[in-house]
């Protein structure tokens, strides 16, 4: 069986250096805007909070345009607990062994006309191997022209590595950012993907290629979004519109979300699991 | 077996009378606050929802004082679901047959030194008949007068009823109204209870009277800490520490009360199931 332990530490390596480029491409932003608004980085060990090994680091940016974002890098690993291993591709009570690393980032704008957005991108091992991640937008006041670009974006990064995939990942992106009790979607959706799995190295360098131009993908098109409409005036509607609409973004992440479910359930590191929250929201 | 169709009736006609004089009070306090904020009531049928018969009205307050006060009477039955009857206590599959009625009110309020509360009260009927509920304060800014004063009243309709019900409701309330993930309390506590069964006539009668002892307990003491605090000057950081730990509040009810998550995800009226929602919070 493949060692992963050297895949695990290049695709780290990515993730920090994706980071390091959203980061600087959004502190850039803020500079345009003519705010001095800087990331904060906090690192935490899993082991503070009472997990196994290692930890991350949260970066997080309360500017002028960006009202909140948060960028997380984490590498974790360890033995799964036996009654999650079972839930869990490739592991089991037997095999609960894991390791974890990924990006994932989450932007509340302070203008109600530029979109919020979601990213986080993977890699998972356990007896298999995969990636998982996705992208996708949360405008409060949609444009059918950023829309599209946004999925023009991801469907190019899709294309150029196998033709099946953005139908497959759009539709798993409706599916999965779907609010019953509303009968509505958090946002106009994106590409979500997982169990990536690779059989092997040369399936690993194609997988690993694929996530990396959803990274690009978002680089390149997310900060044109933001200063597209970042100037645009909105009047006390609009923002009451986006606080309310930031309710039901809210009401996702606490009520559906897997991951947010997971983690508050078995002690993880509450500021990272909740980073994504809107920093203020109403509700009627 | 007693047919206790007569006594939903009585419970119901009780909670609304307690209804119309909680929302009267709270109007009479608007006005001292020179403000001519009045509940609005919208009906609503369970069939509307696709649910069986019945429904309710909820009362909703926006004024000076409470920011936003919900009030809701609700009386519903039929048949429970196949996968939840056996949840229930007397259900199952074979006996799915259900009768409930019940008050239940959440006030956010405008000044952060008036705590929020929570109280409600219900009489259930499946193969078995029981009674359910309790009131719960909230304060942002907790006053250890305020937080006395609501469990003496609390422990007064307990003890005229039960010698043992006070320090059982009040530490079942304390252990339902625990956030796990931020290691802390929801608020500052009062009586939870349920299942106060019925096994006739007699032994309803003095759940009965239990159940209107717990809202008139209420009616008399939060109007009085509400009065106490109404006029207290407050700054930014009041209003930021409120609002902060209206997040808390928010997470509590999405992920954690299971009220609102069987009422999400078996498809009732969101408008009454999320009344309990603040009207704004943050997240840091």
């Amino acid at each position: 069986m493949t060692d992963w332990t050297p895949y695990t530490a290049k695709a780290r390596a990515w993730f920090e250096s994706l980071r390091d480029a959203i980061c600087g491409e959004f502190e850039a932003i803020e500079r345009e805007a003519g705010s001095e608004a800087r990331f904060e980085y906090t690192r935490w060990r899993r082991d503070a909070d009472g997990g196994e090994g290692g930890g991350g680091e949260r970066g997080l940016m309360k500017g002028r345009v960006f009202e909140k974002v948060g960028v997380n890098v984490s590498t974790v690993g360890g033995a799964l607990s036996s009654d999650f291993a079972a839930s869990v591709n490739g592991a089991s009570a037997e095999q609960p062994g894991f390791s974890a690393t990924g990006i994932s980032l989450v932007a509340h704008m302070a203008n109600p006309h530029v979109p919020a957005v979601h990213m986080n991108t993977r890699f998972l091992t356990t007896t298999k191997s995969w990636f998982g991640g996705g992208a996708d937008l949360n405008p409060p006041l949609p444009y059918d022209e950023d829309t599209a670009e946004f999925h023009a974006a991801m469907q190019a990064a899709c294309d150029a590595h196998d033709p099946q995939f953005y139908a497959r990942f759009k539709e798993w992106a409706d599916t999965y950012f779907y609010i019953p009790h509303r009968k509505t979607h958090r946002g106009v959706g994106g590409i979500f993907y997982d169990h990536l799995e690779c059989a092997d190295a040369a399936a690993w360098e194609a997988n690993f290629a694929f996530t990396r131009a959803v990274g690009e993908a978002f680089l390149a098109v997310f900060p044109k979004l933001v200063r597209r409409r970042m100037a645009m005036p909105f009047d006390a509607d609009d923002k009451a519109r986006q606080l309310e609409w930031r309710g039901r973004y809210a009401e996702f992440n606490l009520v559906y979300d897997r991951g947010t479910a997971f983690g508050l359930k078995t002690g993880g590191n509450i500021d990272a699991i909740l980073m994504s929250l809107p920093p203020e929201a109403t509700w009627a």
